[in-house]
């Protein structure tokens, strides 16, 4: 029972750093996507080629957790993007007093699109609200479409569904439309979108999808 | 800081737990794994393998922990094994009190192998400690050769890496050393072993390293 009130607190101070920074990025017209998904899902490849697509038509900054290490950043940097990397040391996730200090350091004033590439954790980062407009959960062929089942919390809070390496489907036995129906039994309102960020295949989709929110933001 | 300490409370606790265990375990002479992986890396694949293989050599048991559903012992019970399994309701690892609590209703007395697959998770089941001999980290090809790096504390405790769906090595350019070299800078000591659950390659070691290691346990 302690163990639960004091997350519970943890919670609740989180929800209330994480509705200032919604205050900030509503002001700012910043359109704010929290990308959730489990190591190795294709999170910072699809980055990579979104930074390459949009850079020229958005404001773009990316900020990236990871447990360790800063290659992420260090990889969209090299493709363009304005990204900067927050190490958890240990921590499994990102939490919205993390997201409050590196914004006060960067140089990013809206309006435009922020990226937040959360740890690698199909579970404990969908119960922190770090002020995004929309958690975007990402599954991967590999993974598994019964995942969106066994993984409740994530795909009931995302807006969004993201299929990567859809080149491997028939490979993996992954049924897209399985997996969506999962997920929508959790979560009927969530969006999909197929794509392959080594083939191209319905990455349109997806930048069509960051621009349009894009625009009803900076419109707002 | 009172996060903190709370955190190494429940941390303490579960570490008084996991002893007991582990001096139930070695005086009834049961060799216990703890698989620690991603969503996804093919857990339950190896394992369904694993019991067809070694059911009528070893007497085995299975814990499969999830956040969600009892698919996966349902599976395992369909290849023909001993498996129970824990839902957390949303917690994102098994801990030692669970171990203890399912225990007591399981009809295991040793000599033998218990398996314990836990949730889909590379950070959080890191911490607890289950009483077991030895945890076991599975890295699947298509999660990428540089994760241990950006996971680190999971690859520190481990025994054995398993590196599995290697039928997709060079489809998803997982260079197998570079995973092994990356793994080793973290904990010189681990040992690893190459398999594909599909085609059968290098499951022959996998099963060699469980046999020998419940033999040892029962000798000791």
């Amino acid at each position: 029972m302690k163990t639960i009130s004091i997350r519970e607190n943890v919670l609740a101070e989180n929800d209330q750093i994480a509705s200032k920074l919604r205050e900030r990025f509503c002001r700012n017209k910043i359109f704010t996507v929290n990308i959730i998904s489990s190591p190795g899902s294709g999170k910072t490849t699809l980055l990579e080629k979104t930074i390459i697509a949009l850079k020229d038509d958005l404001d773009i900054q990316i900020i990236v957790g990871d447990v360790k290490t800063e290659n992420d950043a260090g990889r969209l940097k090299k493709a363009g993007g304005k990204a900067v990397q927050i190490q958890t040391s240990g921590a499994c996730h990102l939490d919205a007093r993390m997201i409050q200090k590196i914004l006060n350091v960067m140089e990013f004033n809206g309006p435009g699109l922020l990226i937040i590439e959360n740890v690698g954790n199909l579970v404990c980062p969908a119960s922190y609200d770090l002020g995004e407009d929309v958690k975007v959960v990402i599954l991967s062929a590999p993974e598994g479409d019964e995942k969106p089942l066994k993984y409740p919390a994530v795909f009931h809070r995302a807006g969004l569904l993201i299929i990567t390496k859809t080149d491997m489907l028939e490979l993996c036995n992954f049924d897209s439309q399985a997996a969506y129906r999962n997920a929508a039994q959790i979560n009927p309102s969530i969006k999909c979108i197929k794509l392959s960020a080594k083939t191209g295949e319905g990455m349109q989709a997806w930048f069509d999808w960051l621009k349009d929110n894009v625009a009803k933001k900076i419109s707002s």
